[in-house]
């Protein structure tokens, strides 16, 4: 709905992911990586990863694979 | 409008970034930072910072500062 629109493009008032994702995702399955820094919202760090087929999951800020693609996809 | 949200959800089908900000941005006023990784939608890497007043400003992947703010999120 356009609610659920607004209130993902401007500012969420609450975290985001219940868990997080522990497997390796393939960076060719991956559409794009949200960071939301921690925040009075919420007090973790959250990286929200839009897979190719439009899902979306949770992953561990702190996961060296997680850290990884991140440098991989700005150094391409 | 309802189309854009799903659009942007989704997959966009061209490059969002015109240009990049070039200027330094202070992490206290981004509320978060998307990546997109090159694919044929667009050849570039695109990050796109949303900062707390809403707006939202291309960064250059490549610039290191733009670098440290990611890794600071990240390591938060």
């Amino acid at each position: 709905t356009e609610d659920t629109a607004l209130a993902r493009s401007a500012m969420e008032l609450r975290c985001q992911c219940v868990g997080t994702h522990s497997k390796f995702i393939h960076p060719k399955f991956i559409q794009n990586v949200n960071l939301t820094p921690s925040g009075p919202h919420c007090k973790n760090v959250e990286v929200i990863a839009t897979l190719t087929d439009g899902r979306e999951v949770c992953l561990e800020p702190t996961a060296p694979w997680v850290k990884l693609i991140i440098k991989a996809i700005l150094d391409k």
